[in-house]
């Protein structure tokens, strides 16, 4: 599983006031807690006004360069900001993230496709310009558009993180079925392809959110999903992600699992 | 779902130790709990030698009677302990259990099939005098030999909970796609067959089991299960059931969801 350390991000009050302080222990903190809870990608979000987005992704991905080598996720709903603040990255990450809206598509896959950028991969959003599609199968129409563009600019499928884009549980009668659909069409066409979703998002408006984020991750796992946007600190959460795989036959005599256990991942927190 | 509290066993330490001492406080407070969380089914195994079996389970059952009119699950691997303590019942509840093996569906099938026990149901584990078979494909053939003596006994499929035997997930290099094989199977020849099993077996011999029980919970019941032996009391277990129902979209707007929290079932435990 990819796991995409969602800690460091500026629409959390407690993140937004060490970007407002520059208060580098603070993002420097998240950034080891998160490395050491075995996440495979920082994501790196300023959530500021966007004449500032850079400068402040800037000094967020040096904080976070100093304490751990991990891949950054640079996340920002803009492609021009993503178009400079992936320079500042010492190796190549994640960007998070393009859509088929407007030419964010047109301005990342370009960089993507240089010789020297051949490690970066991309998470993309099946919206549009209509905004984000109601059925699967308008979804996976985005899909398709999106594809054909990642063939034009020759990007392996497997350089692709797919969010089908997770809405409130609370507002639907359906459940997560539209969601699984398109999980199940994507990994079916492209076994090779990643899935990814922001995991907590299903379960806004909702109390005890966590029973629901749980449920639905182990439900879109078992359906394709390989790459999660989540919190690794979260012991549950990701001993929840090894339990799975292990059931799902990913983990031969649960090796992982135990091994997990054994470094102090997950189960009961080391007592300090 | 189908909710068999598993908490009154006398497998379990301190449930024997209240057997032995007739200790009926302790019975009824489990039985209590176990009602006031939900359960569907209060199971009741004395797990003591034969020849005190009966009179032990007579004396439990009144204990559970005497404070919740829910069913109960009477629950013995002897199926002539079972012909006799189920008369102790002042309602019909279910057998718990029968299997392929030697004649016990002969000797309880003819029970269920009285006009004046149409009420009663039984779980039916995947097992024959062959042992526990090792494929899906031999599972699913003792299925077929159960339905085959349920047709003849005029036993209708929705009085029938198949438990098709959960191993220890740690000895296994496949996960549970083997159980998933059988459920999925299983699902789809009886739309209203129930399917169930005893979660926590899946865990046994593995490290912080609970992730691996609530993994395997949420997997079955995507793949059919509609019932299970668990603890309800584990609010944590009895949350996911209920996200997981949400999810896979038999609640719509998460209205069930919603209201087991207010009423107090899931979430953070109600301080006293």
């Amino acid at each position: 599983m990819i796991i995409i350390g969602e800690k460091i991000n500026g629409s959390i009050p407690a993140v937004a006031k060490a970007i407002a302080e520059r208060d580098a222990e603070f993002i420097k903190d998240r950034a080891r807690k998160q490395a050491a809870a075995n996440a495979t990608y920082i994501d790196c979000c300023a959530s500021v006004a966007e004449e500032v987005e850079v400068e402040t992704l800037k000094w967020m991905i040096e904080c976070i360069q100093e304490v751990t080598d991990l891949p950054i996720s640079v996340d920002s709903p803009s492609a021009d900001v993503l178009k400079e603040a992936y320079k500042f990255c010492n190796k190549p990450g994640l960007f998070n993230s393009v859509s088929g809206e407007g030419s964010k598509i047109d301005t990342i896959f370009p960089i993507m496709a240089m010789e020297e950028n051949k490690g970066w991969e991309v998470i993309a959003l099946l919206s549009d310009d209509t905004g984000i599609p109601k059925s699967a199968a308008d979804r996976l129409r985005v899909f398709d558009n999106i594809m054909a563009k990642a063939e034009e600019y020759h990007i392996s499928p497997s350089r692709i993180h797919i969010d089908p884009l997770v809405e409130m549980l609370c507002t639907s009668e359906d459940g997560i079925a539209m969601n699984i659909e398109v999980i199940e069409t994507v990994r079916k066409r492209y076994p090779n392809i990643h899935i990814t979703a922001a995991i907590s998002n299903i379960s806004f408006n909702l109390p005890v959110r966590k029973l629901i984020n749980y449920g639905f991750m182990i439900l879109a796992m078992n359906a394709g999903l390989d790459s999660a946007i989540m919190d690794p600190t979260n012991r549950d959460m990701l001993g929840l992600v090894y339990a799975t795989e292990a059931l799902m036959g990913e983990d031969d005599f649960c090796m992982e699992y135990i091994g997990a256990y054994r470094q102090g991942l997950i189960g009961p927190a080391p007592k300090n």
